[in-house]
């Protein structure tokens, strides 16, 4: 269904520098699951290398928000941009990193009111408040 | 700019439905500052009534979620889907219940990754892992 | 504001393409009023006769919609697409077309509802019911 | 395939929040069948009965505009979000409703001509006109 | 899948306005194959004929960007829209007018980077330099 | 406006790690203007270099698409994504790459059909042909 081929893990194995990112994602997550968008991104190794050391830098290590907290945010972006196969791997990640049953119904229940008042106030177009401007 | 009138605190004054959330708003948010979005929905008084219990039962008294992680959801939704006054309303709402320059730094690069992955995943169709789905 | 010239009277008389769709608008709505979307676009005039000619054939003559149901279905999508633009052209259409306050009041609660369902759905990835599919 | 267990009839029973819920839109809508976005959204019975009553209030009863208008504006909606659920369960609803097949072709043809002209507007940021602009 | 049906090449045949529209995209494109798309707009053959006119006034003939830029620019607005057809339809056109792989990783890249930007941008309501102002 | 401050030239060259993505840009652009995004993003100096140099990684140099028609790409994106800024900085960034006014009027063009042909295959969900499905 993809446009693109997803890169088995012997096709991977074969291109270096796929190979070192796969590594890199199994030693990081320390599990061996590969998942389709890295196979997908691995047709070009350079962005394969790029993106993954975004999100590890983003979302390992020292962060200022706690990683299921990250997850949902990914959630609600994904959400809006009716991104399937994010929501489906976030939402995997946010559960795998602790988001609650209770934690996770709130996280519908605004992604739905932030979805209600976005569409509100864009047909209505209402003006910023002066009082929520920066001062620059 | 606005397509509805955004109504003074006298005309809201002059009509009982609108008056009491006008003063719901002020009693529950400690503050006589009533946002222009509450002015312009105020043309309907049974949709400002209603808007603003859900949103008033959904972000106070005991949530799952931080208060300020709520809003963070929010504007996380409200970049992706482009809604200027709601980025703005819920920023400055994020920072007053404690959000951190860091918190909010790593925010903006978390939606900017998610645009990133949400438009790559999207533009190769990548197919969902059967590792994502839930049993059901 | 706008990343191409709009063209003003003079400049619109002098170029035949663009005057003769100039003429047809305004015999066509009653009014000398030309507005800024066709003197962006008129820098185009092919693209100007196309797309004048599409929205005329669509929203004049013997539609199948009233023409302020039409207008409201048109701010429906600029609202969730967050054209500014448009949201003010349509709505002050559908005004000019009998759009009722109440009317209007229902429009921009049912684009709120529809932007809530649509997001918690897409949250949800709740799979359609096959009572929905159309045979084929 | 969604990220949320559907309840079967059996589990709706079990939880009196739900199966109070459910047996209302089966009165309401005169029907036995509950479609799914109700099944996962009663994993959070409050959100559930929530919404439930918000779309029943605004679509039941003594509405502004006809109940066809009505689900033809969520389509119009739901198209532009790119929601896939919502359409298919709104197309139903508003040929169940009495939407014609003439009627339907305008929406898909109106639906289009806004994506377009929405598109082509924001690609060349056209200013609003003063003439649009409601007096506040 | 659709809510519509799709018209076999029999039921074409008996619409003579379709007939004559998928004659002709046969001819423009030297392919028997007719895809999905126009299979569904059929339904409405005046929609069917103006939009099939359309697109090959505009992707054929003496253009001036060349046919595979012009699918990538398609391939980029499908992918910000979440339009799963549309990506793979114009995916495919793209390669067999010339698209090569290099130019498609590029392609994946940038609409990845315009996702990370324009959301980053949103995020922040970054105000326009008056140096990328048109003077008009 | 924004959300965030824009850092002064003197205030970024207070920060070395800003000064020096600052000096990179004005070096790799042969310019000494610097716009608002990167004064915006400068608040958070890692962010800014990384996404400077993704950016200058993917849009300088040896690339496979020429600098102008990946400029178009991003206008592309960014018109979709209703990202204002963005676009404003896109287009004039594709003149000064030598976009002509025709190319442009083809971009606005094709943008609007794509824009017209998502909006109308969502609405009718039109299912993608196996065609158009790559091996895997």
């Amino acid at each position: 269904m993809a446009t693109v081929r997803l890169l088995s893990d012997a096709e991977a194995e074969a291109i270096p520098a796929v190979k070192a990112v796969f590594d890199d994602i199994r030693a990081t997550r320390k599990t061996d699951f590969i998942n389709n968008f890295w196979r997908g991104l691995a047709n070009d190794p350079a962005a394969l290398k790029h993106t993954w050391e975004s999100l590890k830098d983003a979302m390992t290590g020292d962060t200022a928000l706690p990683p299921k907290v990250q997850e949902m945010i990914y959630i609600a972006v994904s959400s809006a941009n009716a991104c399937t196969y994010c929501i489906h791997s976030h939402t995997a990640a946010a559960k795998a990193k602790g988001m609650t049953d209770a934690e996770y119904a709130e996280l519908v229940k605004l992604i739905g009111l932030a979805g209600q008042t976005n569409h509100m106030v864009t047909a209505m177009q209402i003006p910023v408040d002066e009082a929520f401007l920066v001062e620059s």
